[in-house]
């Protein structure tokens, strides 16, 4: 049997519980952005289309902290989660402005959708166009991830708790995207940094801040539980940035739904470009830096570096490190979980990080 | 006796006691982007540069709101009060980028500054990586707003009910950023559409929402005296707006802190270029339209389109507009003030937006 089927079975679960709720929920803010107008309708509209499409992890995972935790009101949950997805389609939206990405989550980026527009309406410039309003709705999306956060129907002590340590992981996580900014090859490199860039712009944010501000949200309160979720969430959000960077050249691009090849393009520190770099023969090093930093990338450039990355051992010590995440993950469950359903879900969860094509 | 006067102690009071606040505030958040690095050092440093130029209008408009609801925590009040002087920063950081302004507050602007150090750090694409990273420490700067209203010592209550206003209002002002970016006077003009403008951007975000903000935190639950203070901030607003749009062209380029003719530039909407399309004779309307959306103004052009605001009729016609609100926030006053230093306030507020220089 497929060890990962559990979890994606979880998360198959959230995404069709939530779909009504976010319907419902982008029901009444395109009516409110109708009110102002045709872009902030259309900017709503292509929002809530991205909303559609994501995989809906974050989300998964509070409503996973909050079960963890003993929580009950499952629907009461599912609302108040869709917090961290607005939020995460928010910064998405500016991460596709910073690295000029077209598509995102198999459909147009915001700013490319709203360049469109522009372009279509005979804006003068529409390339600022796409990109000022992609910026102001991504500001809005922020907002709007607060407006379901601050409406969360718990006790208004643990939203207030959840909503202070939401805000301290997004700071950090900003910061993280401050660095990865900077983290490219033909720049500056520093170890240290892209551990941290790592551990900020996806780990703690990916695994630890949803299950931490479900558990938060579950009441209980168990200090050294709450630190194994936190751990396990960071194995799990390590796993998940480094298969991000695998799977950024060596996925199927219509599963992955956004370009392949686009951290050649920018010249990225993934981990495997990294590690070419840093630790690799200098012929495969000299071959990859050929390849990257160009404007396009074509199949046939894609093919190579897969190759570098093969034969250089940089795939390999990727995956060796996965692994060793996956390990130090099972080793923490547990402290964790309290029955063999939840053991089995939080084993199911590495394992599905471990694997995943999107 | 300048009637402005009580108005402009009020604010360099504001001013005064915010500062040491601030200063402490940011060597916190310094010391903490410094664990990060060089580049989210340098960010959250101009952040902190940028703070302490600000006018700090919207900010010591809570502590007015808080002071009219019978609030008498000065301390607390202050220290809360900066959340909207941190979100002001950001959103300002934000709009830089969309505008392509260089200056503000008389410093570099964020994307500006982080271009340069792009610069001299060699960076393959500085602009990229100005703009870019602007957009990540303006992100910063909305949790920053939220860490500190969060923290904010008043009933929980209260804070929850002032988050959730802050958030309607700041999605309304999002979206008023939105149609800013089309209202461009080569594209598309609607009248309506420029109200809303003019009242999102600018009137509810400036005047009713940090009185509001001020008004609930005080504790008062008197819903005519809230309702008068929104109508007050919404006609100061509006005022804001028409001087803004007035000083865009008129004012002292040194004083106001960022460049003279921006807005003709990029061929923006003000009031006075709508007045001159829309209701002037054709000659102004043709001779106004040779100056607008060039990528660079002289000295000269400015005082060309002085003149033309001048001889159309549209500075008349903005001076008047800008009383009739001035009117309508003093007949506001007695359904707010509760004793005649209070009345004496806020008429001299009226008279500060009025006559601001900056």
């Amino acid at each position: 049997m497929d060890k990962s089927q559990k979890a994606w079975q979880y998360l198959k679960t959230y995404q069709s519980q939530t779909t009504p709720l976010l319907t419902e929920f982008f029901d009444q803010k395109l009516n409110e952005a109708k009110q102002f107008g045709q872009v902030p309708y259309l900017a709503c509209q292509h929002y809530a289309k991205l909303m559609m499409y994501g995989k809906k992890l974050r989300g998964s995972f509070v409503k996973l902290g909050y079960q963890l935790g003993g929580g009950q009101a499952e629907d009461k949950i599912l609302d108040a989660s869709l917090f961290i997805e607005l939020f995460h389609t928010a910064v998405l939206i500016h991460d596709d402005i910073m690295d000029q990405d077209n598509l995102r989550r198999g459909q147009k980026s915001m700013h490319a959708c709203l360049t469109d527009y522009g372009c279509q309406c005979r804006h003068p410039d529409p390339n600022l166009f796409g990109i000022a309003n992609a910026i102001n709705i991504g500001d809005t999306g922020f907002y709007l991830s607060w407006q379901k956060l601050l409406s969360a129907r718990f006790n208004r002590d643990l939203v207030l708790e959840a909503a202070q340590v939401y805000t301290d992981y997004i700071i950090r996580l900003t910061y993280g995207q401050i660095l990865d900014v900077s983290n490219i090859t033909k720049w500056q490199t520093d170890d240290d940094e892209i551990l941290k860039i790592f551990r900020y712009k996806t780990a703690e944010y990916t695994g630890c801040l949803p299950l931490v501000i479900g558990y938060i949200l579950s009441g209980e309160k168990n200090p050294a539980k709450r630190q194994a979720l936190f751990d396990y969430g960071l194995a799990f959000g390590w796993i998940f940035q480094i298969q991000d960077d695998i799977l950024g050249i060596f996925a199927n691009q219509q599963k992955l739904g956004k370009p392949l090849g686009s951290d050649l393009i920018q010249a990225k520190n993934t981990i495997l470009v990294w590690h070419v770099i840093n630790k690799a023969q200098p012929a495969y090093k000299k071959h990859l830096q050929s390849l990257i930093g160009r404007p396009n990338i074509n199949q046939n450039d894609i093919e190579k570096a897969r190759q570098i990355f093969k034969d250089s051992g940089a795939l390999d010590y990727a995956q060796k490190l996965a692994k060793k995440y996956f390990d130090r993950g099972l080793k923490l469950i547990p402290k964790i979980a309290t029955s063999p359903e939840e053991k089995e879900l939080l084993e199911s969860f590495l394992h599905l990080v471990m694997t995943r094509q999107q």
